[in-house]
């Protein structure tokens, strides 16, 4: 398979077009364009050009509704709850997170709950944007069942994404990692490649652990992050998305003929600056330079902090193109 | 070593007669006993009973400052600081508890940081307390560094444990998970019995991964749930941590003689209830209805949902007495 590297504008270009021919209006087109670049732009491709195609399909589908804004359904001072009226997931939480911060103006930390929503692609979209103001962020979201609970054969849990960020000098660092050890899109690269995983990452048809994507994809029990915990969390964020949000479940979501309809969570806090505390900038860089002097185990070791690698990414993917293998994107070329 | 059951009201006599004979008043001496001793009946003896003794040391070293009360120290609408003042981490927890449902009252959603407090012991019981009264409840903590990153040797990362909660029926289900996958005192009990563990917990001196607690202990390499995952979430919790409450991170209170000092966030958030929905408990009902008739893997699979061990443990040493270590039980005698 043949890579490219396609400038930035060029990709955001293309995705600009096709969303408009859908019938996308011209600054909503936009806003979609310039995320799914970002996404390629950071390295996250499994949530920005190689998903492209499938968002196209539902909104074909109607899965996702081309022209639906959220609207307010309830407010207690610091907490709200919308209905994304099945939008866009990207534009919906967009507006969630802008919401969640307007409220952290107002109230000190504001609270979103969306339901009726579509897939936000990455959650850590929406992390770098409210953490690069200057907010701490915390926000998850369900999904549809997609990985088995800790002892079980059948797929009852979402691998329910769960975004950190925080202020880090005049940028961001924002952890955002789904509960399961490795998604469906790295395996299949993976087992496509023909090459095992680095660790451990789910279960082979016998029922013992592997390392084996192949295995993995056949008995369909991918790995929760460290086993009952990782499945435990994900339930509860499922539980706390579905309460806030008063929408659907992951064990509703699952019932329909695709991933639609899910729930959300935004939360922004302004971080308090008493006089007596160093500046915020001076806080985490101390805490991540004593992180980064870790002594690495073996010569093979890259220890980075969340975030590190998409900084990476987007300097070398802004400099040179970003990678596409050429059968994807004469894919999108055809949409 | 024999184990005796000890009734719960006699642990927490014996409990009270220490705490006021170290000079506790007796309201907070009837309030720490308390606590040591339903995290004893809940199951969680390693930080009940197994870890009193260790409390009475620190206060007699002054780590922990018997008399020392939170004082509040900024305030922005629903975010608190509070200083701890180095008290008992119980007291300064539960106060932080209460006063993030307080503030939760007043603005829907009520987050509360506290600097220079102590050991809560079990996250647990702040998501028991909140979410039994019906609120959704988000906590964690930083630690003494206990955990390397993932692919380091040392360790510069605490294992910061996360405790989610929400209403279910008329009590809750809480999730209270530390970042590495065991923690030293079940890879200790698991060693002591010849045992491995149940899954991989860390590495061995040579750098693989094991199930061995001895090689474990040996090498001072414990697991992060979900190796850099875990690694990255305990990261962005002490960030979190310590720009919410003004105090310690990780790399301060590690650089000091023992673990005090150190800082944690209350979340509290009361549920909305729109009138289109199912009640609190339906919702939730049915999510651990659905997870509940997950397919076991296999005949000793034993799928659960986070705090239902804890129930169950709750039943049996009410009804039978705690169990417990004589040669433990002797030592805490003598206190």
């Amino acid at each position: 398979m043949k890579t490219l590297l396609i400038p930035a504008a060029e990709m955001q270009e293309t995705f600009l077009n096709i969303l408009l021919r859908q019938g996308y209006t011209n600054d909503r087109a936009e806003q979609l364009a310039s995320v799914f670049t970002q996404n390629s732009i950071d390295g996250i491709y499994t949530h920005g050009l190689n998903r492209f195609p499938r968002f196209i399909e539902y909104t074909q589908k109607g899965y996702v509704q081309r022209d639906a804004v959220p609207e307010l359904k309830f407010k207690n001072n610091g907490i709200e709850q919308w209905d994304g009226n099945l939008g866009p997931g990207i534009l919906n939480a967009l507006h969630a997170t802008d919401q969640s911060m307007k409220l952290a103006d107002d109230y000190g930390i504001g609270c979103v709950g969306l339901r009726n929503t579509n897939h936000w692609m990455r959650g850590g979209t929406y992390g770098w944007k409210a953490s690069s103001e200057e907010y701490i962020f915390i926000a998850f979201t369900n999904t549809i069942a997609n990985m088995p609970a800790y002892g079980a054969k059948d797929a009852k849990l979402g691998n329910n994404p769960l975004v950190l960020g925080a202020p880090y000098g005049d940028s961001a660092v924002v952890l955002d990692m789904a509960m399961s050890q490795y998604s469906y899109g790295s395996m299949e690269l993976a087992a496509m490649q023909g090459r095992d995983l680095p660790e451990f990452g789910g279960y082979d048809t016998k029922g013992n652990v592997t390392k084996d994507p192949k295995e993995i994809l056949a008995s369909g029990r991918p790995l929760p992050v460290g086993y009952w915990k990782g499945a435990g969390l994900s339930l509860l964020l499922d539980v706390l998305t579905t309460l806030l949000s008063g929408g659907l479940s992951t064990h509703e979501i699952t019932q329909q003929p695709a991933e639609y309809g899910l729930s959300q969570v935004f939360i922004s806090i302004k971080v308090p600056t008493p006089g007596s505390a160093l500046p915020i900038a001076n806080i985490v860089e101390n805490i991540i330079r004593d992180y980064k002097q870790s002594i690495p185990a073996n010569s093979k070791s890259d220890i980075t902090y969340p975030g590190e690698r998409v900084l990476r990414a987007r300097k070398k993917n802004q400099e040179y193109g970003i990678p596409v293998l050429e059968e994807i994107w004469n894919k999108i070329q055809r949409l």
